[in-house]
């Protein structure tokens, strides 16, 4: 399609549209970010990181590609954060570094926005504004509304964003939980309310879409955790969480309160969230709980439990250097009882797995099962949304393909027509009128890698090197040329990284460096000036033998020094 | 411990002792390979190979180390096989080569091996004994029995190994599959008879030991097949399953004959295990049923059945391809159903997630719930196992630590002392007799990497060099000086590939090469002739300035040429 036919037809949309364009969080998990956009404003809802997939080497994370945003820097009136999730929160430091606008949030998610702000020394520069629920904050021709709803983080919402065009309700992740440990449950009246106003569409959450029924309560939770307490009353008891789940840590410090045990905090991510919600009031408990991680030495077994990071099998996490016995602090004993409380993220089972293995030679018990609920809607829930908000138009978001389709099954079960439920790529722009619903243009989108303090200055060129060094290493040729006489000045070097075990194959390495000799030598006679061939020949002739050899395919690396 | 505790402890082991020599598989899944050794007896039960770990980076495969099988080479009377799937064959032809002695297998499991034979020229070479079930074979002190037991592939086979010493039962893999589809069930009256006889160890599959209940049989993934097959009548039908899947093949072509389609296969694996099967007369069909799949066009879809690999996701499978669209007879369309029959492989939920995503997109119906059951015995069927063979010690094995664990618990529940179950380690030799068993020493074990043709030659230093290399990349640094004279010759140049990209980031590159320059000018006016020191300075400035630059850390690697 060309650019052409799509701004030919937005011109002709006279009538009040309001554009819908996800800049990520479609292809991949994570990275969320959609703008809305209506004539002269445009906001942004939530501006999340992605993780590396497997094959981007040495990439630390992935951030959005906001060059729309950039080109329309002028119209934009805010970032609108739904909760404090990496995946929707992760990216805004390195955003707002290229595009300083206000950024509106709830309390907690604020406070959590605030360490990275911190963190990336931009804690002066960015305007911020705390939320709460009911507010409605009005930006340019939009106005936007905080709604309450549960999630597996405290302060989660819901927005309804409005605009002349009509009210989209963008649920953000939720659940419903109609019993929450801690806090109220999802606002259903207020989505009840939107629906009976009039909504022109639900941008709702896909991950649980494929799962059946209603996910349970923290509740249930709560009832096992206490059941590990009360069966384990002489063992240590360290559970395992994401840092972020406060809640969570909530409650475990209720069931050490109840089993007399203080509570010990490791993993520098995790001992700043809970300094941060024991600050702001979202973890309770009495002064004397919460021990230094360094006392830990000073408690037997029965007194104590431990809460740390890891449960996904992250290397570098507390969990796994306990379990590899590298931790200072804490070395796992048969006296231990481990609880995972979290699922593995897709692709990080095999890494829990190992790490579960590590942990059962030590003897230590593992508890993984029922020690977690997922903080999505199910199918249930999803159709609970649906049924209160009667959207015109659905547009199932966040979460893989799969997800979202079974997301759109449930809106066409639930009597929405087949040409009103979108499944956008990242880039559409979506224009919705009352009238009509159309993917009207798109606009450039994707991850941008960062790694280390480089953002996009490694691209698919940097990727696809070291993926060819990782799998065959690299044979690096190089030796000295006289401009002057045309003749070989040197021995030429040949040295192998990553290619043999050195020691092992001087035959193989003699060999080449021989092939890379006679190559080099015949290439010079024939033309000492063409540098491009004598490069190219070296690559050919070095690269062959290799393969012939032994079937690898280094990277083959010819260096030629021009000596006076 | 000391070796030499090991050898006075055996030396004084005057009964009759029999040693049990798991040189692989207890930390890994695959590579399963276990020597038993009477005085001057040895035989080898099983030689698989492993997939590379993800951190292998480059490696092909994983093979045993059998160090100790050739310092004992005189003494093996054979390598006995259970079946035929990679883990437990997949190494015999690189072990062959260093070791050529006997291999004996039911008659299936020998035409695979023969496959492999072939592909490593080892046909003519190595001695071969199709083996039938009740065959006893005798070598040197041990006579060896196949045992008839249901696994995902036929023929497969349980060893009772017998020596003065009593007789061990080596499971393999195994299920009770009461009601099989093709042959018969697993052979419990013979365990019962080994059993009410007396069984010195049970050496059994542990898999699926944190599974409860029973493997359902084969007939429901017939039936539920069958239902795919009666719901789309128009469709075509994709199948993907394991190449080795004699059975599940076999099934397929059943409901082809009964719904009226042809078969075509794709994959050559699966092509070359397909043709194999029709030959033995392990696939059963119609001469005209199976269709070459270049013929694929001249079908309609509902006439079709395609079966083919890569259900676990494979990048290089025909699945992957297709939904890729880089294969070249099959593009999938709208029309599509395909029916993943198989369970993702621990490490592989990913990929098959990302391919089932391709899949959804094209607008094909993806089918992966209840097409796949297990060929391994789940806790009923390992309870079953040791009651009736009641083995005086247990030792499970095939399985992450925590399933051996699990196996080890039902070994307790069914009254097996603690101190007569053993959980190994890989290179343990378990000394084993009527009054005794304990471990008693230690054997050379672990995994020799492949790649490409080289078995051997990818070590550790190798792969972390990978491994550097594919997290930062490499800066070569490169420079002539003169022998004579001390002087710098020429410019140096410096080059990096999987570091920055390069056309985006001149003004870092320029400064870094700046940096070489003036340090490698320092060094070399310092002193000229001391290489080692002109080149650490050169690692350590050059690798400095990436790190505060970019907090990256590439392989640095200078290399100085020396000019007459």
């Amino acid at each position: 399609m060309s650019k052409n036919k799509y701004r030919n037809y937005y011109d002709n949309v006279s009538e009040r549209a309001v554009k819908v364009i996800p800049l990520g969080g479609l292809e991949m998990i994570g990275m969320n970010i959609t703008a809305y956009e209506y004539r002269n404003s445009i906001i942004v809802v939530d501006c999340g990181l992605s993780f590396p997939e497997e094959d981007m080497l040495g990439v630390d994370l992935v951030v959005p590609d906001i060059t729309y945003l950039i080109q329309n820097a002028e119209k934009i009136r805010g970032f609108f954060i739904t909760h404090g999730h990496e995946d929707h929160i992760g990216a805004l430091p390195y955003i707002l570094k290229q595009l300083n606008i206000p950024v509106y949030a709830t309390r907690l998610t604020m406070a959590i926005i605030g360490l990275k702000l911190d963190e990336h020394e931009l804690t002066e520069s960015v305007e911020r504004h705390i939320v709460e629920y009911g507010n409605v904050i009005e930006a340019g021709d939009f106005s936007v509304e905080y709604i309450r709803v549960n999630h597996s983080i405290s302060d989660s919402a819901a927005l309804a964003i409005t605009s002349p065009a009509g009210t989209i309700i963008h649920t953000g992740d939720f659940k419903v939980d109609y019993s929450p440990l801690f806090g109220e449950p999802t606002d259903l009246s207020r989505f009840a309310e939107l629906g009976q106003k009039g909504v022109l569409a639900l941008l709702s959450d896909s991950t649980n879409a494929m799962r059946e029924g209603f996910t349970p309560s923290e509740q249930k939770v709560a009832s096992n955790l206490n059941h590990v307490f009360a069966s384990y009353p002489s063992s240590r008891i360290i559970i395992s969480t994401f840092a972020s789940h406060i809640d969570r840590i909530q409650l475990v410090a209720d069931a050490a309160v109840q089993y007399g045990r203080k509570v010990a905090i490791d993993g520098r991510s995790m001992v700043s969230l809970v300094e941060l919600g024991r600050e702001m009031g979202y973890i309770n408990c009495p002064d004397n709980l919460i021990v230094d991680a360094e006392q830990i030495q000073n408690y037997k077994d029965s007194e104590l439990v431990i809460v740390m990071t890891g449960s996904q099998g992250e290397a570098a996490a507390a969990l796994s250097r306990a379990a590899a016995g590298q931790h200072k602090k804490i070395s796992i004993t048969a006296n231990d009882v481990i609880v995972f409380s979290s699922s593995p993220i897709p692709g990080n089972e095999k890494a829990v797995q190992k790490l579960v293995n590590e942990i059962a030679i030590s003897g230590a018990t593992v508890i993984n099962k029922e020690m977690h609920v997922s903080g999505h809607a199910c199918v249930e829930e999803i159709k609970l949304m649906y049924s209160l908000t009667k959207p015109k138009y659905a547009i199932p978001v966040h979460g893989e393909f799969q997800h979202r389709k079974a997301n759109a099954e449930i809106a066409k079960l639930l009597q929405i027509p087949k040409d009103h439920i979108f499944l956008l790529n990242s880039g559409d722009v979506l224009t919705l009128s009352d009238s009509r619903g159309e993917v009207t243009g798109a606009v450039p989108h994707g991850g941008i890698m960062v790694d280390g303090l480089g953002v996009g200055d490694v691209g698919n060129v940097v990727i696809r090197d070291r993926q060819n060094l990782a799998q065959n290493g690299i044979v690096v040729v190089t030796f000295a040329l006289s401009k002057a006489t045309g003749e070989l000045m040197s021995k030429p070097e040949m040295i192998t990284r990553g290619v043999v075990y050195v020691r092992e194959s001087e035959n193989i390495l003699t060999e080449a460096r021989q092939v890379a000799f006679d190559t080099i030598a015949a290439a010079v006679a024939s033309d000492p000036n063409d540098w491009n061939r004598i490069k190219a020949v070296v690559r050919d002739k070095v690269g062959s033998y290799f393969w012939q050899t032994i079937k690898r395919n280094p990277v083959v690396l010819p260096i030629i020094l021009e000596v006076e």
